[in-house]
């Protein structure tokens, strides 16, 4: 039997969805049924997360049909956007069709992105199996593919009919991806909720403990409120933002770093350790600049740590290569570098012109 | 000197734009300047519209980038769509880019869909040189690319930023373009209008006219009347139905039928042709069920073919292959062919639930 602990509604007119947490969700039918009403189905999952949750999925949608991806990043491309047109053409699905993306951030921008796109948009429904993307990536609409000048470069902004939130997919979760998912929620701390920020200082032990590799009821409660503090932050902001052309930028401190990371270590760092690293880098800069307190960085560093994420950023990442990838960030207006700054724990800002020779300095200066 | 002759609104809230008709208006920089705000631009074409067309755009845009894609609707696929996304990023082009579509339906399409795409959405505008684009695929923001199992299987609805059609680029069109367009104001005469189709009645012949391969002052009133009619038909349906959930599916009229005479001839016959054909089957077909008058039959049928149209299928669209292709098309529901019909000239309707029956032994008795 399931258990549902919270829910949480994304408010955007005729795009409104909910988000449902709970554990054991993926088994609960009556959880998932009113969002699909007899429509056409297709799963998409990748090879990892299909053989661990697509049995007790298919059990419940048994009429649904299923598309297995390759797993992993690199995989996020143009070209197996395209595969999945064509197996779903192959099928003659049409347009009344709902897409339900089963595993992590890369399946869930991938199918997202096939929705956006087939037959000029379809339905999906996000079933986010990693924390990373139950905390980030499957609320908020956006979907795309990675191009090999730069990550997330095609897609679109298109919501999902419905976040459903299994938090028992955690317990299968490697260490270091669930680690990596901490970097995001640390993030939301950062950026908006000091208080989050404090509750996650206090909690972070705790929450990584596990009994037999199990987590306790007491573990899931605190997974329950990080993961529902987290959506309903991330939320909040897409509301007021849905196209980012504002407040939802905030939502990138540390990313542009992260993006410039990812790509120049070749995807060695994971997105969520990439940005543990453009965590502190921005925070190091907002320090330099004067506008936060330099023990606000040695926490900063400290609680990411603690949740088992690194700090510096690989070798690879020298300053010149980290600035050229940074100045094809798609947050940037022409000859600008725009940049998420802090200005203390639980306040973030955006800075649409940054100094390209103040953040070459920096960089140079730091590791 | 450019002269507008005429100008139109298609209201869609914050996606609104202006649909501006006139002769001269790709030399007119005082008609562009003002969509186009000192934003970095790049202009995309094929290489038969660019170059007859790009040198007069350049010389008021001075500081747009280019991109020249092969002509021809089998160019319009996602490897293309791939290739132009690269050529992007690698002049480093920012989310405050607009992209120009100086060219035909493929071109407009095409652009329309990499700007939806493109760092999840930038903006375009259209320009089209094509009288099927000028009166149809410019307006409404259907954008997309090809699938080798289907037309426009891919794609999202994106408007664009403004219409701009210069009714000069119309005297370099090919006579067979030129009809093939006229094969689609038709069609909004039959949905929507019978008045309309009664003066393409009275004036085809004379619209057709040309001294030494120009068309007279006259002409030039009698086109800007009409593609401004059929814009305003197309127009005021978008903006009930913009994502074609009900009322914009009229717009189809003889569609479902071209699409599987385009796929089944492997695009023999241009759009407008196949079009022409289908608007003569759907009609013939609404004859049959008693829904129109035989008479109409005869008037739908003189007028394409004074419009230089064909009115038979090829014999490669045999029953058999149009029935399978149809069952593809996008407006269907599961298990049932979708079709518009036509009540009288000027008033189609949308009939959900055609037997596939009585399609069959329609398309094994007709040719």
């Amino acid at each position: 039997m399931s258990e549902r602990i919270k829910s949480l509604q994304l408010h955007l007119g005729e795009h409104s969805y909910k988000i449902e947490i709970g554990c054991g969700l993926l088994s609960d039918s009556s959880c998932l049924a009113g969002f699909l009403q007899g429509r056409p189905l297709v799963i998409l999952s990748d090879e990892t997360v299909a053989s661990l949750y697509l049995p007790r999925l298919q059990k419940i949608l048994s009429r649904a049909q299923t598309i297995t991806l390759p797993s992993g990043e690199q995989h996020k491309t143009l070209e197996t956007f395209a595969d999945i047109i064509g197996q779903l053409l192959s099928k003659n699905m049409g347009r009344q069709t709902i897409l339900c993306a089963l595993g992590g951030g890369v399946v869930g921008d991938i199918t997202g992105f096939v929705a956006a796109c087939y037959q000029r948009g379809i339905d999906f429904v996000q079933l986010p199996t990693t924390l990373l993307a139950q905390v980030d990536s499957s609320v908020g609409g956006k979907t795309g593919v990675n191009h090999r000048l730069g990550k997330n470069m095609i897609g679109a902004f298109h919501q999902p009919r419905a976040v459903i939130i299994d938090l028992e997919t955690l317990e299968t979760l490697p260490p270091r991806e669930l680690s990596a998912g901490l970097a995001e929620v640390i993030k939301y701390g950062l950026i908006e909720d000091a208080d989050f920020f404090v509750w996650l200082e206090e909690n972070i032990a705790s929450l990584l403990q596990k009994n037999n590799h199990r987590f306790s009821r007491q573990n899931y409660d605190a997974w329950a409120y990080m993961v529902h503090r987290s959506c309903a932050i991330k939320a909040a902001i897409v509301e007021q933002d849905e196209k980012e052309s504002g407040a939802r930028m905030l939502l990138n401190l540390g990313h542009s770093f992260a993006h410039a990371i990812e790509t120049a270590s070749n995807y060695d760092y994971l997105h969520g350790e990439a940005v543990a690293c453009g965590l502190v880098l921005a925070t190091q800069l907002s320090t330099q600049l004067g506008y936060t307190d330099p023990s606000q960085l040695q926490r900063v560093r400290q609680l990411l740590q603690a949740a088992g994420l690194p700090i510096k950023r690989p070798p690879s990442c020298c300053a010149d290569v980290m600035l050229e990838l940074m100045a094809r960030d798609k947050k940037n207006r022409p000859g600008r570098q725009t940049l998420v700054l802090l200005k203390t724990i639980g306040e973030a800002f955006v800075e649409p012109d940054m100094q390209r020779k103040v953040l070459a300095t920096f960089l140079s200066q730091t590791d």
